[in-house]
Formats: C-alpha cells, sequence, structure tokens
C-alpha cells in the first residue's frame, strides 16, 4: 500500500473547495505520478457550521490544530490576505511543513522573507497559483526557460479588467456599464479598486519579475496605471488604427536592469496577446534565444486555480519521495538594479481635447518637436463647438522626454489631456516576410 | 570552483550549433541554476574540416571517442533519422550516460524501448525539443497539468504547413505557389512530404498522446491527411463562414479510449489556434479542470529548439546535483485503448463538384438524410457551364455515418468530392457570455 501524504489546508473558500474535489477527482493519477496517497486530513474555516454538508473532511476554526499536528505534512494555504495567512505560513515552515500558496499579495510583498524561511528549515514554498490561476507560467519560467536569458515579460494577468475590456471593445459599452456587468456576474467586486488600478497585476508583475529576471522589482517602481480612463471611443480609433488596448503588465530587462508597468497599451492587432479576451490570461515572454512564446488559458477560477494548487502539491510529493525537499524554486538571482528613467523608451497613445482656434495646433507640435518626440499617427476631430478632439500616436522615444512634453501639454489652458496609453512596438511575431 | 560537466553532443547542424551557442552565452545563468559548470567537450561531426573554424571544441569522425570517454557524462543527439542515433543513444545509455535528444522520429517511433532502457542504466532521457521547438510543451504536460485529466491535446505542430497556409490566406497563393515559396525560404525541403502530408505532425501527436494520457496511440491510428487539398478558395470560403484553415493534430481521450488525427480543420476564427501564423506552433491542452490552456511559440529553428535541449541538460544536471537520475520522465501509463470508430464525432467541411442537372441535388441531400447527418450550411456556386460547386458544413455525427454518406458520394458519377476537412466544434473560449 502506497504511503499516505497528509495535508492540511487554511481556508475552504473557492479555490479550497477546488483542491477538494481535484484531490478527489484525480486521486488515481496523482497517486501514480508522485507515489503517494495525498488526500487533506483537516481544513481551517472560519465557521464549521457553514462547511459540515460539503464535505466530511475534519473541520477546524483553531489553526494549531493543524500547524501542531505532526501527521500533517504538508499546508496549503488559500486565505488570502496578509495578515494572518503570513504567519501561519512561517509557524508552518518553521514546524518544518512544506507550504503550497495561492496568495499573490503575500508572496508579492513577503515572497523573498518566506523563501528564506523555507530554506533555513529544508521545506518547500511553492506558489504557481499566485499568478495566472491554471496557467503554469511559473514553472515555465522557472524550469523550461531557465537555458535562456529572458529578455521581457509581459502579460494581461487580471481577468476582471481583461473581461471589462473586452466587453467594451465587443458591445461598445462604456467602462462603468461593464464594471456594472462584470460586479454582477461576480468577476468584479464591490470596491473593484484592486483590478482596475492595475494594483492587482502590479503584485503579480513583482512575482513575475523575481522569477524571469531574479530581480526584486519593488512595486513602488512599477508604473502602475488602470482602465478608468478607457473609454469606448478610445477602443474604438485603437482598433481603426490597427490596435487592442489590453491591460498590459510588462517587466523588461535592459543591459542589466529591470523595468517594470502596468497599463492600458495598444496592441498591433495581430499580436497574439490581442485574441485573448473574456476573463482569460496569458502571459508572453521574450527570450534572447527562444525568441517569442505565450502561455494562455483561465486566470482565476475555483478549478483552473486549484489545478496549480495541486500541481504544486505533487512536485513537493516528488521531492519528499526524492528526499530533495528544500532545494528553492528558484536559484537565479541577481542584484536589483532599476533601469534608469531616461533609458527607457516608450511610444504612446494620446487623446485630447484642443480649444479650437489658429495656432493651437502649432502650439502642440511645436511642443513634442521641442522634446525630439515625433507623431506616428494624428486624428483631429471635431468634439463640440468650441474644441477638439486629437488623438496622437507618437513615435518611440525616451520615456523622459515624452513625459516632459505631455507635462508641457498639461500646463498649456488650450490643451486637456484625456487618456494616456503605452503602445506597443511591432515585435516579431507581428511582421511579415 | 564548480564542478564541469561535460557533454558530448552527436551532431553539429543547425541544432547542435544553437546548443553551443547558448551554452556559452548563458553559462553565468545556467552554472548559477543548476550549480556546475557545463560545456561540450567533444561533437561528433561528418567532416571534421567544415567545423574547424566554427568552434575550438574537440571534433570527431567517431562515435567511439564520445560514448567511450569516462568523462562525458550527458549526451546531446542532434542528427536526427532513426538510425544510427538510435544504435549510439542505447549505447550511451547502456554505459550509463544520460541522454538528450531532439529526435521526433526517434522518440514517437521507439521512445518506449529507449525509456525502458534509460530506468534500466538508471539514467535521463529527456526529448523536450522533439515537438514544438521552443514551446516547453512536454514539461508541462508532465508536470504542470499533472494535477489534471487532460481530455484534449490539439496543435499546429509543424511549423512548414502553418507558414504555407499562412501565405496561402493572406495572399490568396495557391498551394504550389506557397510550397516554392517555403522551399526557397529554408522552410520546406526538396521533398515535402513527411510536412505536407501530415506525416511529421502525427508522430508529434504520438509523443504529445504518451504523455497527456499515458497511452500510446500507434501512428497508424491515426487518421492522417495533409494540406495538398487545401485550395485558396477553401480558405477564403471558410474565412466568409467564419472560419480558419490550420494542419491540426488532435488526440482526444473518450471513457478511458483516445483517438487522434492529423488534418486542416476549420478553426472558428477566434479560437486561439486561429491566430498562430506563419512557421509558429501552438499546443492547446484541455483538461477536465484547468480548462483551456494554449503554449505558443517558434516550432522551429536553431535557437528556439537548443533552449529546450539546454533545458533539458539543465533538468539532467540538477538531477544529477540531487542523485535523482533515472527517475524516468513521466510515471503516467495507463492501457492503451483506442475508441471505437462509431463512438468519435466529426463535423465535416466538404467541397464538391456536381452535374449542374435537376435532381443531383436532392440525390446529395438524400444521401446525408439517410445516414442521419444534417447541415449546418451550404453554399452553391457555378463553377463551369455544366457543373456547380457545393460547399456544406455538417452538422456533428458519428464519424462513421459521415464517412459512410461521403462513401456514397464517391460513388456518384454526378458529385466529385474535391475536400474534406474537419470542423472543430465551438469550444469554451470561442463562446460568448
Amino acid at each position: 500500500m502506497k504511503k499516505r501524504l497528509n495535508i492540511g489546508i487554511l481556508g475552504l473558500g473557492t479555490v479550497g473547495s477546488g483542491v477538494l474535489h481535484i484531490l478527489k477527482e484525480h486521486q488515481e493519477k496523482i497517486s501514480q505520478v508522485t507515489g503517494y496517497t495525498m488526500g487533506i486530513k483537516t481544513a481551517l474555516v472560519r465557521q464549521i457550521e457553514k462547511h459540515q454538508n460539503q464535505t466530511d473532511i475534519h473541520l477546524t476554526t483553531d489553526v494549531e490544530t493543524i500547524l501542531k499536528d505532526p501527521e500533517i505534512h504538508i499546508i496549503v494555504e488559500v486565505m488570502g490576505s496578509i495578515e494572518p495567512a503570513k504567519d501561519y505560513i512561517l509557524q508552518a515552515l518553521k514546524q518544518g511543513k512544506h507550504v503550497v500558496t495561492a496568495n499573490k499579495d503575500l508572496i508579492a510583498l513577503h515572497g523573498n522573507e518566506l523563501t528564506q524561511v523555507a530554506k533555513e528549515n529544508h521545506c518547500d514554498l511553492y506558489y504557481e497559483a499566485s499568478v495566472a490561476g491554471g496557467i503554469p507560467i511559473l514553472r515555465a519560467l522557472v524550469d523550461s526557460l531557465a537555458a535562456d536569458n529572458i529578455k521581457k515579460v509581459m502579460g494581461i494577468v487580471n481577468g476582471t479588467t481583461n473581461f471589462m475590456l473586452t466587453k467594451m471593445a465587443k458591445n461598445g459599452l462604456s467602462y462603468e456599464a461593464v464594471l456594472a456587468e462584470a460586479q454582477a456576474l461576480g468577476f468584479a467586486e464591490a470596491d473593484p479598486t484592486n483590478d482596475v488600478d492595475g494594483i492587482d497585476a502590479a503584485r503579480k508583475m513583482v512575482i513575475l519579475s523575481r522569477l524571469a529576471f531574479g530581480m526584486n522589482l519593488p512595486l513602488s517602481a512599477i508604473s502602475t496605471g488602470g482602465i478608468r480612463s478607457v473609454t469606448a471611443t478610445d477602443i474604438q480609433i485603437a482598433h481603426q488604427l490597427g490596435y487592442t488596448i489590453k491591460l498590459i503588465g510588462a517587466a523588461e530587462e535592459q543591459n542589466g536592469t529591470i523595468h517594470g508597468m502596468v497599463g492600458p497599451m495598444l496592441l498591433p492587432n495581430e499580436h497574439p496577446l490581442s485574441g485573448v479576451n473574456n476573463e482569460n490570461n496569458a502571459v508572453f515572454v521574450t527570450g534572447s534565444s527562444v525568441g517569442e512564446t505565450m502561455f494562455y488559458g483561465p486566470g482565476a477560477g475555483e478549478l483552473p486555480t486549484a489545478t496549480s494548487v495541486v500541481s504544486d502539491l505533487i512536485t513537493v510529493a516528488k521531492n519528499i519521495r526524492m528526499h530533495t525537499t528544500g532545494d528553492g524554486f528558484s536559484h537565479y538571482q541577481h542584484e536589483t538594479k532599476l533601469t534608469a528613467k531616461e533609458d527607457i523608451q516608450a511610444k504612446y497613445y494620446l487623446r485630447l481635447n484642443m480649444t479650437d482656434q489658429t495656432g493651437t495646433f502649432l502650439k502642440l507640435t511645436q511642443l513634442f518637436a521641442a522634446h525630439q518626440i515625433g507623431f506616428e499617427q494624428i486624428i483631429q476631430q471635431p468634439f463640440d463647438q468650441n474644441s477638439a478632439m486629437v488623438i496622437i500616436i507618437t513615435h518611440q522615444g525616451s520615456k523622459e522626454q515624452l513625459d516632459q512634453a505631455i507635462a508641457g501639454l498639461e500646463s498649456d489652458s488650450d490643451m486637456v489631456l484625456k487618456a494616456r496609453f503605452d503602445v506597443l512596438e511591432e515585435s516579431i511575431c507581428t511582421k511579415d516576410y
């Protein structure tokens, strides 16, 4: 008979229930690939009554029951938030228990500390489910792309906002209308700030950067914007110009330094990320050797996220069998150096309203010329009786100079900047032969 | 100082040169993640003179120099073809050397035997580069999706034909014209049979099926078609009907049985595989829990394929460090059962020429009705003075009944079947809310 590995699970919400389901449904395969039977022994819940009919596993409201149980080998943390999850995980690691977590906030903010404690206690700590739900992107970066020098990681890593932008594009709806719809469907929370302002995506970029570049990109160094300023008009005009607007998180290496951003970005329609719709996620990785690869799939949801948690559990089980636990998820580390602002290149989409009088347009072009920023495309349309709407796609230039030109624009009372989004320069996959 | 792992490489063509390049360029990262310095000690080549200026590593025309060298720990086989590659690999494994190969033909046809010999000799045998070049799909199936029951694997796994179909679609060119262009660019061989008739793709489906389902789908059981019968007309009509034609390899599990096919397939335009263009590859995996994921990237080429080879080398090096070599790439195995033909569902696109006289169309509809196959869409256009071109997209039905209806059609002198392609039923990712 195969030896049993006991799991203690902290939290029995959506993802926790999914983990329960998968461990039960796929037990034959899991047992074959790991050499163990794996099952949840005890679950930490807030209210025992709420879950009594859901499962026959042991329920507790006291975390000590799990942390002090010598029969429990692995802890799955799917509570979310920083505390008390962090405290519980630290205690578990110090007791010699391996940990699998889906907690992106915790890993983004305290991943290094937790990794260090795991190492000191010869324990495994895995967190595949913390980024892009069911997409095995972290393992791909650490294992499969280990042979390559990764130059750029760029992704649609927030399902809520991707659902919203897809709806806006397909049905010509406003931000407010799709937000209400996303909330009604349970894709967006009552307070959508974390999603729509790009905060969730920025946290995921911290985790992706750590594994892709071996560096710690601080959250505060990620230039972070959200989708509140995206209008149906922007989406429609971008489409006419050959672009699709997506909320993109990107981190890029440049001469040993890195920089990151989150914000709405215009992608060429032929770019693989442009076709990633609804609540799906995708991460596009550029390596100096492999070129461009993309990993696509469900970014959230009970079973997809739980699949990633269970794949981590399988890895821990294999490590236990091979006596190789505690080796760490990634060995790739570099001193973190941030790219100086003057070295960052960018290309912008700008939408502004301008008083419709002789000379304003000249002022605008003089302003950009003074900062050596050229225009790739310009569209001017009447906005109302006294003003015009102007859309500009700039050429690529220094981000610092671009931002100086924009500061000049914002200080001119004849012009009002309504939207400023990044534009992706052509990449290999959108080029023709 | 770090211990050195010596590699012997069999073949120094495109992929071999790429491996050389990557091991040199990325040595710092590779050394950090593995704990070893890795380098090629000796290369087996056909003509030493040809490579003397290319590299300063030791060149030999005698394989024994490598196989009998006790300082060489790992063999990289990038010669291609079955023999003598198979013989060399068997000898290497029996000498206790680990093997990394990019040889899809060998792994498709003799993978089980080689895996068995590797196991008996406690050696590693990895072959990530054998399917879809730079895309880490095999490791994703074995590690990341181990937690899931995989239901279907479907992919664009042949870059040559995808390049050709992309060109035909974009420029309205004929099969013959794009074949000539692909040959001129070096994407297609002088004898393109293996690519254009789907043989290469079928071999890759054998490998994918083995890892996805733990079963051995014999090459002879894969219904295999190629792109010779695809015309610019088909591509254009399909596009009008909302579909993109791609050469698809698919393998699907159904109640513990599997079946596979390779052939041109009409995919809904919104399907992520529809946007995979030029020589790129992508593998679309459906799991019972994770849902739909896709892995996209370069399917061939010097550096992408070499990246996969080197990622396997890194895995071997980690296994050596952890003393866990010889554990096998995949532990997932099932008795192979093929799906009975009457249980396979299909949906077809048919293009036929029909004599333009009263009653022929009635005969056609009666024929399909007799086999209980309904039509989803029909287009009839004049072809020449005496005949009409008819395009049919059937409803989904039993493949056996569909094929019987088609046999009836082919035995009728008033109808000539010009093309028969599969049509993908709608999947989750193409559905709207």
